[in-house]
């Protein structure tokens, strides 16, 4: 079992050449005639120029909180944080280059037809998933092999949860500044041009279409692999920090074998899981059928292969991994709780597409409701998103009752505090959720691609044919991403569950056992972290629903101002340019300016108040994290549902587009903006980040300057 | 002390002695001519009607409970359950009827001057504060001197705490069944009325008028009034609860005396609350000026004046009960605790009144959001709704720090289990807030009064004189109702933390101290408890908004019937009459239906989940407590701004009644009715209402067959 932190980064180097394979194939592709080339370049320089700005302000943040974790905790931890935050980077800039070249291409590839679209999409969604699951696993090995296996430093798991904290760090700002962006250009570009300029979507005369395309990229593209980065990362470092803190506690009982299977049985997970994804990308072939259920199965060919091998090699390693200790009373256990996590994820993946597909009643109740006006739609859009937060949440916990009887099953209650194994069933469930995760960002990043394929298409006025293949390719891709971000929240949830346990450990085992946390809910101290904790998402939703308000009326002023005062450009005169550019820059600066306050206040408020109270600080990790979960569930299905409400009029449904209820969906669709792609899916890294940062710090809480 | 109990039961006599003289002031004032007694007695009528009906459904609820009860728990607990029931069902219904005699009444006084019609509409609401306040705390010291001192029955807290369960009961379904009442025709009466039909608000043309009206007294007068009988008597028996649970488990330590103090403390404070408000009843006179702050200032008087005896009075009482044992360190700190709740009650008013208000920046800026449409109004209303939940958690967080420590200054740390006196402190802080209910809902149920007899002034097509005074007491409502709700949500999170923390002690005790409730929040069970209750407060917001939009579009159906199939009706003619019996009918049956779900669902979850596994209750309660408290003061607050955005543009700003700005404030008006009076305000009963079932089934979830 020795080689297994070995065999996982050898797998992750293994997913980075096949990143590279499939980047020459994507660059190798036609890209198309001059005009599509040009629109192209024009959207990934505006990219390009807004992730260049974002990632140097945020190495500003960085540098300072390395410093704050080399005084405070160590200086291996402040190199641990610095190497997560910059190859979580790294796997956002790669993401977006390829998806900025690949765009063009899927156009040109449209003109031959859907199976060759779907190929050099998917390959694009491909480079960016197999970048993401290859350094986040190489990366964390590395960390790992050097700091625990080499160089023995003390304290080595803080090191290795410090490169969580990297990730984290730069997924948040990479999700609320990429959030902003792209919603601002959106609900700007909107605003004016559909409703006051009365043009379509994609106009290549809206000043403000370019910097819509640029924000799918830098929001959808790098901010979401930012985002699966850091929880890809955390699920695996989650058991592993779990192990070591809780573990050395009673060094007595665990023997360096049973240490050595738990610390590397989730690592072997994602070994396996590696492969499998390998594996499954390559069964991912379209047919000539624009019909979206032939196209989702060639899409979903490639998860189902990826998830059925998981599944068998878990069930070997899990029995491979824990017969050799009497600790261990029924390996199967562990994998029941692994496979729990994936069906889990699955359901949840399934549960958002009830709800935010317009197959399905929710959706089509909310555009019903367009009947009687944007009232109407609204509150139904809102009780929807609510009751699917019911739902997820009851899956979400048979999935912790699952992982934790699993774990318990397996693992005897002699080892740690008799709910170890438990707790542990619950951290390798969130592997299950996120071993696939090579091939299931691939199918994920996919879906932006495709929609600027279809945006290349209007802006270059291609034959509508070309369009109706990106379309497809596109409405495909909304359902796949509501499968993604099932797993992105349900692994964030036992992640932090895991971690949270962790955090007790860790203020144990950092006072030698004389501080231990009283999370006693009873507990005063306790109670008022809770309603602060349950407080902060309804805090850190509003800060991002107004930062996305404020960019977007600066990008209406823009648009206006330029309709205004090119000649020409309102009425499509030959040879007229919007200056697109501006917008751009716009967008990018407020987006930066925006974003600082909410993703600070994520990483400050738990030191402020770990310093402070630690019983407090545990209070409001808990409390954030069930609130959290409630707010993020709820913004991004009914964010969803109300995009595909107004879609499903658009196809034709209740009057079609430009009726009463177009417009009042129209208001939905703009309202759920925010909810749906800042908000709601900065939340999921809100928790984690909360609770990482209090568990890297937790020795300083009880041993630093201020206790 | 042993006087405390009879003195506080002679204060309530006194209370309802003051509304009698109130009633009859009222009835003897003149209702107007032929039409306004006839839409008096329309009102009347069908509020009658419908509270009838509401009774009888939940009579039967109350019996199944009764029995329960009485089989689980013990059969004198059924008796206090039963009276606490009735009394809160006594106070609603005549509150409603003095309401719907005091409308007409205020109309026709508004024809001599504002000062006149101050006094009868407040003279109405203080029928119904004196009502509420004198039965609760009546009925609360008869069940105490019955069941406690003079048959001594075995756990009598149990009993005791059943009257509170009681009035929680008919609290929850007069709240959500009346909140679906009032929306359902408000937004039936709006949407066909205002929108479609083009006439004004309150016109007798309008079939759904009267029924809107109607709502005005089932919704805003009797389930406001059920709600803070509610609160009050849970504020008093909170503390009562903790002693005796608590203390009972350390017998040795808590001597008769030290326990009759602490008993009767919170009495005292209700006795001396009680007569600060009679005389602070007094201070309420109107000038000859419509001018708001002059009226205001003339309402505030009789708060001012109560609220400042009772902090005289506190400071007298702690020295006094609190001296003769040395268990009392420090009585003053008791006084602390009190005050500390009074002020916080007070300061979180005042925040709900900067959110919602339109003289503050919040609901200006709402309304200039307008200018981009009914979505940025939406979203704004949402983020500046989020952003009010951060503002009074961080106030409510402050109140429960200072409360408890004030309660740890002024008891022992020898008494109890170390944090008894905190946790007591934070139990009267509660008391603290409510001491002065009297006043406080006598000028709370004003509001509704004016606003019906504003309606009444429009049917019966009075000088548009009469109705500028009436919309000036009417908008001075909104702003008093404001303040109320402000003290209902902050005494509904504390009365809950301290129930919370007696269920813990109720679970000890039943158990022989056999089952110590582990509430860690790192243990499973009680995360998932935490997750369940976390998400409960979106689902039941869920339910009752899809309540009040199934219940509005049978409203809009039949508004539409009559318009159609009524000759003449639209056009005003002469003598033509809506059926406006049918719209309350529907209304009526409507809500009734709907409440049922909601209603059942905050009785029934605890009770399953108590009964399968105590833990996972335990962090239920505590979930649902802050998820619902934030939840609560999100919907309160958002629905109010949204109400004064609207008001603030139809006062002639940002272009006004007609404008596109203004529909895209009605579209954020309507969105919000739901929240903030049916929702919201349900959401506090909720809370409670789960943390009482729970006390109140403590012994049997530990002895009971399913354990």
């Amino acid at each position: 079992m020795e080689a297994i932190p070995y065999l996982a980064f050898g797998s992750a180097m293994l997913a980075l050449g096949l990143a590279t394979f499939f980047f020459s194939s994507v660059k190798k592709a036609d890209p198309g005639d001059e005009r599509m080339r040009y629109l192209m370049q024009e959207i990934q320089s505006g990219a390009k120029a807004f992730l260049k700005q974002e990632y140097t302000w945020v190495a500003g943040f960085v540098a300072v909180l390395a410093v704050l974790i080399a005084v405070f905790i160590q200086p291996p931890a402040a190199v641990s944080y610095i190497v997560g935050a910059a190859l979580s980077a790294l796997a956002g800039y790669i993401g977006m280059t390829v998806a900025t070249m690949a765009n063009a291409r899927t156009t040109q590839a449209a003109k031959s037809g859907p199976a060759q679209a779907l190929a050099v999409a998917f390959r694009g969604g491909a480079v960016m998933g197999f970048s993401v699951a290859g350094l986040a696993l190489g990366g964390l090995m590395a960390i790992y092999v050097l700091f625990v296996l080499v160089f023995k430093v003390d304290s080595a798991f803080e090191v290795v949860t410090a490169f969580g904290l990297g990730a984290s760090s730069i997924a948040l700002f990479s999700r609320v500044g990429g959030g902003i962006f792209t919603k601002a250009a959106d609900v700007g570009a909107d605003l004016v041009g559909k409703v006051e300029a009365g043009i379509p979507e994609d106009d290549p005369r809206n000043p403000a279409t370019i910097a819509d395309n640029v924000g799918d990229n830098v929001g959808d593209v790098a901010g979401m692999g930012a985002d699966l980065f850091e929880s890809y990362a955390g699920s695996i470092i989650a058991p592993v920090a779990l192990t070591a803190f809780s573990l050395s506690l009673v060094a007595d009982q665990a023997t360096d074998a049973v240490n050595i299977s738990l610390l590397t049985f989730p690592m072997a997970i994602a070994f396996i899981g590696m492969i499998a994804s390998i594996i499954g990308s390559f069964f991912v072939r379209g047919g000539s059928s624009l019909d979206n259920k032939s196209l989702s199965r060639a899409l979903h060919m490639g998860t189902n292969v990826a998830m059925g091998l998981t599944v068998v090699g878990t069930v070997g390693a899990a029995y491979w991994m824990f017969s050799d200790s009497e600790v261990f009373e029924n390996p199967i256990g562990l994998a029941v709780s692994v496979i729990g996590g994936l069906i889990v994820g699955w359901a949840l993946g399934k549960t958002a597409e009830y709800y935010t597909s317009d197959h399905f009643s929710p959706v089509k109740k909310i555009a019903q409701e367009t009947e009687t006006g944007p009232a109407t739609t609204i509150l139904k859009g809102i009780s929807a998103g609510m009751i699917s937060v019911a739902a997820s949440v009851v899956l979400l916990v048979v999935g912790v009752g699952i992982a934790y009887w699993g774990g318990q099953y397996a693992i005897s209650d002699t080892l740690g505090d008799g709910d170890f194994g438990g707790i542990y069933g619950i951290a390798v469930a969130a592997i299950g959720m996120l071993a696939t995760t090579g091939v299931v960002v691939s199918v994920d990043a996919y879906g932006p691609i495709a929609d600027n394929a279809g945006g290349i298409a209007e802006m270059a006025e291609l034959d509508p044919k070309v369009r109706e293949v990106t379309d497809a390719l596109d409405s495909l891709g909304n359902t796949t991403a509501a499968v993604a971000k099932g797993f992105a929240v349900g692994s964030a949830a036992l992640t932090a569950l895991a971690l949270f346990k962790s955090f007790e450990f860790a203020i144990k085992e950092a006072s030698d056992g004389e501080v231990i946390l009283s999370l006693d809910v009873g507990d005063v101290a306790v109670f008022i972290g809770l309603f602060l904790g349950a407080m902060l998402p309804f805090l850190f939703a509003a800060l991002t629903i107004d930062a996305v308000g404020r960019a977007a009326s600066q990008m209406i002023v823009e648009v206006r101002r330029q309709f205004r005062e090119i000649p020409g450009l309102r009425e499509g005169k030959e040879g007229v340019r919007p200056d697109s550019a501006k917008c751009v820059a716009i967008s990018t600066a407020a987006s930066l300016k925006e974003m600082v306050v909410p993703g600070a206040l994520a990483v400050l408020v738990p030191l402020i108040i770990g310093f402070i109270n630690v019983n407090a600080l545990g209070g409001f990790l808990a409390g954030a994290l069930v609130s959290g979960f409630a707010l993020a569930i709820f913004m991004a299905n009914a964010g969803g549902a109300w995009d595909n409400a107004k879609k499903y009029i658009e196809s034709g449904h209740l009057g079609g587009k430009g009726s009463d209820q177009h417009k009042a969906a129209v208001v939905g669709d703009t309202v759920g903006d925010p909810f749906k792609d800042t908000s709601g899916p900065a939340m999921n890294i809100l928790i984690k980040v909360m609770t990482i940062v209090s568990l890297v710090f937790a020795s300083a809480f009880v041993s630093g300057p201020f206790s």
